[in-house]
């Protein structure tokens, strides 16, 4: 069964790699050349699958410049056709809906073939921010124009522990067609256990079932990476923070850290009976810690499918 | 080596179990009869050592009506002369400052034998409880009429998750004479581990050496133990309350909870080069509670020492 069959399934042990495409402003016979590198280096893991990002400017979210400036990226969805078409696994679109107007969300999703893509709706990053499109209009475009292209959501650990009710978002989520739920990187492992965990025991009181959880995992190479990471929302403890500092290699410490999160979290999710998946990323750039997300995402199929 | 010289030498890897005198009221025949039976439960585990708490009346520490009420319990100092002679390893005595004056403190403090006995001094529940002695003048009592006396201090980890400045603390209780740290009662593995993190490093790099970290565990085994237990401060992960709340076993479950967290932390702490002691209590006066806590700490001696 490919990914695809095992969301449907309600099923998890698997692995994804995700990918922000290139700047825009690349060069276009680089992109193409990037985009074979990506392949040649991923095709050896054996992925069930991999995800492609949307990225949109996020500084509406927070009020802390962003340490990297934002660089608009080529949509996911024209990289997946122009340079992803010979990958064997199925393939996971994000779409930043506050960027599309109707017309084109909803012409992008009819065109999509549900045995070979899913989709990740993703909303805009902050309250604040005017979109043309909402997610609950969005949601709506893709149960009447392809209810079969299977739709995840994304879900946030940390704002669980600010406000409690992220539990909540998910399972009105899932009434509205999310089959699966993408989180955003964990590094605080305590975080992630208390949301799965409300999950799943508020779908039980409802008599339903959780839907998949795909974990998100990172390295951290550098302590630039780790402001980063930050400024993304992502809440890294302060022991890991140290242990990264103090480091005399932080990308193998770090490796060590995430290894050690992922394996602990699939216990655990397995324990509470929520079908868990991985997916591994790299927020940086640096051919270093791309490699080591590619050597984590490698250790990963291997414990997920052992 | 006795627990007393292996904190002497900084070292760590031994397990104590705390007691509780009983209440004021207990009629004394019924006292020996306690601590017979207490005694009975605990020589088979091999123990390092006992630590016998001194309970104040915290109720200035929180707005919170206290779950259970307070009822003045046995000097620990007295029950150990009364009682406990016949125990054949070392015993931490906590001292409550608040609860004496100069004198009678600094005549206990006078009279205990280094060799048998180390001290654990408490400064008051809160900055607004206004107590005949400071921490600091406890702290230059043992100094002055004791100095051979092996002092202790307590730790939050809870407390540096909100001020994040616990691992100062614990280095200014250092240079006051403290030779280790018993901290409270850990549910929360991140915050001890930031704790210990930032307390190691902070060692570090004044040059210094961290003193033995005694890592406090327990079990709970009903949702009445588990809310007297952030009665008292300890912050218990949401995730780790609905596995008790709908576990069928709740004291079983919290039993494997508290060994991994344990398992995990003393790896966390020896691979930072924190030297490492575990001590179990049960904050709960039911049997099976207290038959739990002794499991556990038969468990941790096999962990510990292996």
């Amino acid at each position: 069964m490919d990914v695809l069959a095992r969301l449907r399934e309600q099923q998890g042990g698997f692995v994804l790699f995700a990918i922000t495409p290139p700047r825009l402003s690349t060069d276009p016979a680089r992109v193409a050349e990037v985009a074979a590198a990506t392949m040649d280096r991923l095709r050896p893991l054996d992925l069930d699958g991999l995800v492609l990002y949307d990225i949109d400017d996020e500084s509406s979210r927070t009020e802390v410049d962003r340490p990297f400036p934002f660089s608009p990226t080529i949509d996911p969805a024209d990289y997946l056709a122009a340079h992803l078409g010979d990958w064997p696994t199925p393939v996971v679109v994000y779409r930043a809906v506050g960027k599309y107007d109707a017309g084109s969300l909803g012409s992008w999703l009819s065109s999509q073939d549900p045995s070979r893509v899913a989709t990740v709706l993703v909303g805009a990053a902050s309250a604040d921010a005017v979109a043309p499109l909402s997610l609950t209009q969005a949601h709506g475009l893709r149960r009447d124009l392809n209810p079969d292209l299977l739709l995840g959501g994304v879900t946030i650990p940390e704002r669980h522990d600010r406000r409690g009710d992220e539990h909540l978002r998910l399972i009105a989520k899932q009434e509205a067609g999310c089959a699966f739920f993408v989180t955003q990187i964990v590094f605080d492992t305590n975080a992630a256990k208390n949301l799965v965990s409300d999950y799943a025991y508020e779908c039980r009181a409802r008599g339903g079932d959780p839907a998949p959880v795909v974990l998100t995992l990172s390295v951290c190479g550098s302590m630039r990476t780790l402001e980063f990471l930050r400024w993304l929302g992502v809440e890294v403890p302060r022991w890991i923070e140290n242990d990264l500092r103090h480091s005399a290699d932080t990308l193998a410490t770090s490796m060590e850290q995430a290894y050690a999160a992922a394996v602990d979290l699939v216990a655990f999710c397995r324990g509470l009976g929520v079908p868990v998946g991985v997916n591994v990323e790299s927020v940086s750039i640096r051919r270093v810690e791309i490699e080591a997300s590619v050597e984590l995402a490698r250790r990963l199929v291997e414990h997920v499918r052992a």
